[in-house]
């Protein structure tokens, strides 16, 4: 099965050009997201807990243009904001309540939000810093489309004070004119 | 409201310029799609109901390339074989156990199919002929993220046997080496 | 003559992937579709004969995102209907009289027709179901460009009747609301 | 019907969204290029007679990323050097025998360039310099596919000597390392 | 003026179909992004002071994909980290002596970072969250390009901790296990 | 080191083609264009020296569709015209006064000109004839950023009358309307 991978990869890269000889009678563009009635553990700091499905973990999505994600929320569970710097999501609510938003850019920082119903539909902007909250008595399940096979992932915070090396201290709290303690702790956490 | 759609939409076209302006506090990316507590009515003949979110229904998807739907499926539920001549599409189970395939391009017309439990992910290439069925014993439910705003419909016997108008019945029959009357009878049908 | 391999890969924009590989000492950004002094054979159950130029004749398009094809049809000649997943075709009469159409998306479904005379241009858009057929006295050639190096091809009954392995049956009968035997005697043809 | 055209042009901006809305049962898809019967008139300066059907001809063809170019060629007729700044080109020969070559860029300058027959296909990557002409003993057709449903056309000694206004006289004389007549005698022609 | 630059905004969606007959003999396209001569006042909280050139300053910039921007900083001036969601930016330094950088997306969140001196070069791919400072003894003068005509501004803070309205401050403060007076804390700078 | 090779492979969008094979352990995205302080040799003919930063000075460049290019101009320095086939081109003046201007496409051939002065910035639209040249008593500098990883350059009189192979001179002398003379003239030129 790897064999297949490997070699879907390979062909995949820009153009299907002879994609039907690589494929096999149980093909490996399906994959295991998550099972609802054995949850994935959301028993961590936030609450919660993503399944992605794009290229890194199913390459015969390479060049399809699109990738897709579960996230799983404990009561009270978060996804911390966040932003795909290659696609847009569209999410729409399997189970619960989610309270969801995102911020448009410069110079505005409007914050579009809106709490959803199990059914409900929300679209986040490519590259917007967007969140999901489970703001309901019971765990929530939401399941989202992305417009690209590898959208990529960035933790607001984690990027400016959890990268590796550190961005120096001093310029952190220059730009966020905040004292340098401020920022060694907000480090210290990322 | 509506006034907010119209004014969206004119906006978004090729670059969300200042896409904030437009946005209220009451967002019009959220739409209901469905509530899995109400199922959607599935009592017609093929025993499924999809219910799209593109850019027909919610505007503010405009430029944003992709759109969802989610299908419904009564036991033994079927969506016929169609595609979508602008998107790919990925698919999972919410509920139930589907089985799904799609047929790639000549010469080899092979069928790629699989059956799919909750949970499970799989992708149908923008314009391949695709289907689902329930072959579960629950009625079933699917969510799908589509790599376009208007990714376009065509039940494949629907294009061909069903067009408005027909198209001439002789072409049809030397078509798929068929009697006229196969024809007539397959056209009385769409 | 290495030089050209070695010219030709710095021209390819995007994917240069191999494309060398196919490279010939005889360069093959030309090829001989056909010659009308000498028309292709069309003595075959549909009375018509397609060459198409893709990146799977000729390697160098990889990247150029254009191909052609050119079809010979004898009087009466058929194409069935047809789409090209990832390509829309633009097609002019180079010899006798055509008719062409294709059908509209979901709902619908509207047949878009025409007849055309030797030197008329007809377009075909991304996906659509579309057809050509002889319907003059004399042999017919037709000149398309499409939008793609890689259009693919789909023959629509062929995709759902014709696949390997088929779809099954009870399943097609139930699509299409005819009789099992009705499918039956269409898998057999396809 | 002119009112349907208009229709269709507004429409077609990025999505075609309800592109049927605006169909007629007769479309403006068609266009009638040329008839090889009452051949181009080819009785000026250059032997050749180019009819473009691009979306300034046909505005259905805005969004469809596609255009068809037909040459009517006397024998010796030539299609000076010239550019496309949005589109590759495909051109295959109807009629007669053809040289054509296109240029490559910086630093190679190289010359590709082949004799065609009746039948053959070359293409010309976009942006690159390219030519054709009549070598053959009879007058010449062929028929091109370009990616783009606006192409633009650039006549290469055109665009530097004959801009309005003219690029100033010294200017030119001290990029072409020429004489400054030798520019006013340039400038003259085109 | 004004209505020239409307006219080609208008024009200028998805293809310049006439692009010329917008243009006036003193177009558009030129502006005066600053002049290190009489340069930009960087007398503020982060001593820099950016001159951007997008499609919201240059209308004739639309469709073509492309902006540009130039950056003054005092000695110890700063840029806080922030990202275009729209585009890659490449910077060169054409005075001074900069520290910049960039991070990769999850689970790395690894900072690429480089001292430049004038003359170098360096770039930011699209959506990573990227910084620069003045590490030298004089004022600095940096000039980007960016692929995008709205390549958008986030900054990466501000849009988390300064939106508006403001994200709930519990949320926050869960989102960054910090406790909710250093929420309090941050929300009130930005 | 090598993690980095890994993370920037990770990061690269879409087409990663060895292009780690380039990479160094002094990552390569940062790259002397110049430096004014030890200004370019402007002596040559044109009294100009452009420096890229293209793909193919920085693979690191790859999918991220952003070039620059910094030109050096002596007093009275010119740029003859070229275009990109593959970008268009923003320019801003770092230094001095230039004149610049393009060539719209047929059939206006309109040059739409400007003199600069420091600071201000200029479009060249891909794919159409531009020039620079420096019309102050100072020497000049220019930094462009460019909308490709790869635009290449043609230089208009270069790619007709320095080919290599030369194209006939017949031809030529045809299609300028000149005698062959004087086409033998520029072919010894360039």
């Amino acid at each position: 099965m790897a064999g297949n991978i490997l070699l879907l990869t390979l062909l995949a890269i820009s153009v299907p050009l002879k994609m039907t000889v690589a494929y096999e009678p149980s093909p490996l563009q399906d994959f295991c997201v998550a099972d609802t009635t054995s949850p994935a553990n959301t028993s961590n700091r936030f609450g919660s807990s993503p399944t992605p499905v794009t290229v890194a973990q199913v390459p015969g999505l390479n060049t399809l243009g699109v990738s897709m994600a579960r996230i799983d929320y404990a009561p009270g569970g978060i996804v911390p904001p966040h932003l795909h710097p290659r696609a847009t999501e569209i999410l729409t609510v399997a189970e619960g309540t989610l309270d969801v938003g995102f911020v448009t850019s410069n110079p505005e920082n409007r914050l579009i939000s809106k709490v959803l119903q199990k059914g409900d539909v929300f679209v986040f902007p490519v590259g917007l810093v967007h969140y999901m909250r489970n703001v309901g008595p019971i765990p929530a399940v939401s399941i989202s489309g992305l417009s690209s096979q590898n959208p990529g992932l960035i933790t607001v915070p984690g990027a400016v004070f959890g990268s590796n090396p550190e961005m120096p201290a001093d310029f952190l709290a220059k730009s966020f004119q905040v004292d340098q303690k401020v920022v060694d702790y907000l480090q210290n956490i990322f």
